[in-house]
């Protein structure tokens, strides 16, 4: 068999200077083999609470769920349907993972100078032992390997769970969700797996199904939902029922960060329309930018940390979504505003020390004009990782310059990997820490901060501002 | 003659580091002489159709015609009279080229550190072979070198267009042009000088002159315009026109890139009203956004590659205007919002096959947040690259640093000189091919790719992206 | 006494590549001991007018008056009553010098990696003498050195302004102040202590107190103003009063910079609402839009450089306001434009060569768009220094990237350090010129530039540049 040797470098990420890159490579090997702490993320408690789970063939694993993949792919004119993406109305799209792997090895290309090129090259030569490029080429013998490796017990997901060192790692789960796979998780010792409250699809009205979801509340919550008053506390007692089995934050998705706080009787009258299907596209904003803020008064109450992951607007291709539905690489950012939207929200619970506040972003012109100077000032905030696209060694490092010297690194919550992709989970992880350490060894050899300091800090950065940030 | 030496580095625009440097040297002598592909840009066909013509004195190869340099000049003072650029009344300014390079040279500092000092220089000292530096003391002795140097026939346009090793150049023309100018380049096999067909004088309802315009385009097109749909049928006609002459590729310039889909009795009468001259500015730009879908439609049908250069709020300074005209300096850009505007357009024709869009912009904060999404999506979008006042050593590292990571380097569109300044052409790709080969070198010294992919890519960047992209 | 040593690197702030750093070396010791040109900075002219003042306690000089200190420390939780900041209402907070030092140094390592940390660590150790690292441990032993040295007479603010090697200092002066302490300085011979005309008070409608800040101007003008007309004159009497002192400045504060001609009738009519107490935020926000263009005018003719600081959303948290009132950490910036909002400014006096402009922003995106095309355009237009939460090592960096090869570095405005901090101007003027000199020499050692023109443009952006801006 004639390959192309594959090696990452074992520098990977650092600067070539060489006084730089010494001090980044001595600050990294003390965190790289940290736990890894994963407070927000997307990987289904299913593959974890069924002992029997599996990561499924190597088109089921990198390709099929994968919108970071498919969306590249289709970007250059391969149809979704060759890479077995599943169809809203069932009609076929293929199903040989074998054939579905020649084709995204065939444009394999396409990830050069991308994180997701980064993350799977980790993990196909570090954890699984692909040792050949991957290339139309070597398409059907590494997808060999990677059966062969798949079929082995300690690729299984609770083997790998263990073998990653994950000491924390929180799901994300509609306020709705019964939590069984949880419940299973718990009674099995994995309290380290955690959900995370997620209340949009009742809170929005105008998210599709609105009215199934808040069926499904009245169900979950054992209890009716008449008006307003009732809803509220529904949330309350779903946000317990989170809390019980683990939950230390929320999470809530929007358009904006708009926030305004209505009378109650405003609220209610809003509420009383949504359950007569009378809501309207503005009531729908005023009622979300309104819960909000109720939201952040449970969080102050009951102790749950808010995060808030703003900017994206979903499903900007209609044919796309009529067809495969959301989450299929679609959404696009737009421009966002945090200063004036959150005022109301910061001004009514910012100062309070039960309360706190992790904030996202999709547009990085924001992160030193808006989220660093309220970060600096508000006690309540602290600024997310960089998110999403940003998720990436050049996005890392803007996000650090822009944020860093108005903030400090103790106003931020360190990283999350926000992944569905649990196998990239200790690749994702990885490139954060080099960076930081690289970033950090930068701002040493410039004079800038000690290297006692810069080992404090990379420790922060890799580990423990996770666990603060998020009370694990 | 005494003189200060004056040679540029052989290894301008690469970093430092020393590693990284000798990868970037390697990466730059592979691509460095490919054939330059020029597919949009402003040169005067009449440079190159007339066998005779010249590139006249220096002060008109250089100050003249070239806002990009009289107006740092007039930004410190000087007054455009004093630079020979001419007035709309006609009213007398400086004549004497040598008075006029004297001015330029004496303020010739200004232009320390940015990019049209470094054409500039390479041109002066690479091209004509300049030896010392440019200032007040040495200007007269540069002035009498470059007159003696133009006047060889071997700085003739066309001698200049077979040394710089054009593969394609792409000029840019009213859709009502005759293009007489490429009639003869073909006759005289200049194949690949093609025109591109740009409407916006007949389709921008508030253009100056539009009704002249109109009146042209009824001429050129043989056919009358009663009517909308014969407005329609007319522009088809002239866009038949341009590709039997060579083009590839329309141009689209609008102050943003709002589309929306009017419908054919809207349009109808809105066109209707311009024709009576009743039109407003709100159906100018209504007309506007929806000509951009019509424009769409027939890329699709016909094949034209759809660009599309937003952003700029054309002559700001309305003095300056009313003497001078347009394209003097004074267009200032503006924020510009791509993800919801474009959206009807894309949803239109985003997802086909036979449609394409190269998108620009003066808005920097838009490349990772909506731009490199969008390309990183739809199979129609490409990126053009940093236009304008990014089209520097520094606007190309925050481009590539800002988009790559994103949508990977195969959907952008190469290298635009967009100039009219012919003789700079060189100077501009060598620039691209330069910070394009250090960045790559930049990224496999960090281990982020290998050096097989860096040499790959290189090539792309320098030179393949732009002739897939304009399908030349 | 068991210390760890504190030095800070003499190449702090300097690229680690051996040539860039040995070229940045080279040109910062020739910029390095320039007199301090402070063209605009909020020190109390009361420090130096007095010859018996004193810099206080510890706490005093670093902590109390500070709010780029005590707003990170509030931001981690911990209270600004325990950091001495006084109440609005008078309600007792701490008064222990030393208990508040404690506090702060417990909290010190917040600041790295911050501007703040930088000046403080450059104060202490070169200025002070300071030679063990601040934290909990060490802070009552620097407590007690700090407390010594200032307690010595070459600490005195007048024997430190000599020190500091100040060339010229501006302070910012309300419109209605009587500039008793400039006189003062005058007559001791300080007339490099110069006051900026702000007139901010009296000219935004909505400001606090603007009915008393009017009768005071009627005072100081020795003029009633029932009308629009002596409104102006008012003013303008002021100006010149202000001038006679040494003012060759004013400065303007507003959120955004709309700029809007009024006629004069329109404009009458505004202010008599105003006098009756009947302007709206709508009427204040005109009038404002309108004020800067008659500044504008003023400044044409009477030569008073004329600055712009707008983009700060001012006390953001109210019920921090409440009780200490603004200026407290608590100003967030807000996205901001110029392009259109200045345009009738400049179309009205852009032009003009007795009038000039510098603009300050707190929204970086606008550099590169915005900023640096009006600058390298318009001959009035000269560009600030990075302000504010940019006033940093990084700040600065982006502030250079983005505008110098679009606008060079002859329509920038040299630095300002803004400051009320003192004992801290040297500091910010040392980042400043490490900061530069090592952005030259990043650009000479990529062949951008040559050392020649290098080292012009380190001493142009050290003391020239400032100089000529402001006409000192």
């Amino acid at each position: 068999m004639q390959t192309k040797g594959w090696t990452l470098s074992p520098d990977r990420c650092f600067d070539p200077d060489p006084a730089q890159r010494d001090l980044a490579r001595q600050l990294y090997n003390e965190v790289k083999d940290l736990p890894l702490v994963s407070p927000h993320g997307h990987v289904d408690p299913a593959l974890l609470s069924d002992p029997d789970a599996t990561l499924g063939s190597p088109a089921d694993l990198f390709i099929i769920p994968d919108h970071y993949v498919f969306r590249m792919l289709y970007s250059q004119g391969v149809p979704l349907e060759d890479l077995g993406v599943p169809t809203r109305d069932g009609s076929p799209t293929a199903t040989d993972g074998r054939a579905i792997w020649r084709r995204f090895a065939e444009y394999f290309h396409l990830f050069r100078g991308t994180p997701t090129g980064l993350w799977l090259s980790d993990e196909l030569t570090t954890l699984f032992g692909v040792d050949e490029k991957l290339d139309a080429a070597s398409a059907d013998r590494i997808y060999d390997h990677l059966e062969a490796q798949l079929a082995k017990p300690e690729f299984s997901p609770r083997a790998l769970f263990q073998r990653f060192n994950i000491e924390a790692l929180s799901t994300t789960d509609f306020a709705t969700d019964t939590l069984d796979h949880h419940k299973k998780l718990h009674a099995d010792g994995f309290t380290n797996v955690r959900p995370t409250f997620r209340p949009d699809a009742v809170i929005n009205l105008d998210a599709p199904a609105w009215r199934a979801n808040l069926d499904r509340l009245i169900q979950v919550a054992g209890t009716d939902i008449p008006d307003y008053p009732s809803f509220i506390r529904a949330l309350e007692s779903r946000r317990a029922f989170f809390k019980e089995l683990g939950a230390t934050a929320t999470d809530h998705s929007a358009l904006t960060p708009h926030t305004h706080r209505l009378t109650d009787e405003e609220a209610g009258a809003l509420f009383d329309r949504a359950l007569r299907g009378q809501a309207t596209a503005t009531d729908a904003a005023a009622f979300t930018a309104h819960m909000l803020l109720e939201m952040a008064r449970m969080s102050a109450e009951d102790g749950l940390v808010m995060q808030l992951h703003v900017g994206s607007l979903r499903n900007h291709n209609a044919a796309l979504f009529d067809r495969f539905g959301p989450d299929k690489g679609a959404d696009i950012p737009t421009q966002t505003e945090y200063t004036r939207n959150l005022q109301p929200l910061l001004n009514a619970w910012g100062n309070d020390p039960r309360f706190r506040l992790i904030l996202f972003t999709l547009d990085e012109s924001v992160y030193g004009r808006e989220l660093a100077p309220l970060a600096g000032h508000y006690p309540a905030v602290l600024l997310g990782p960089p998110w999403w696209f940003y998720d990436s060694v050049l996005g890392m490092e803007r996000y650090l310059d822009a944020t860093v010297e108005t903030a400090g690194i103790y106003n931020l919550a360190g990283f999350n990997d926000d992944t569905r992709a649990f196998a990239s989970i200790p690749s994702r992880h990885d490139v954060w820490r080099r960076v930081t350490s690289n970033w950090l060894a930068r701002q040493a050899v410039r004079g800038l901060i000690d290297e006692e300091d810069a080992a404090a800090m990379a420790r922060e950065l890799a580990y423990d501002l996770a666990k603060r940030a998020y009370n694990l």
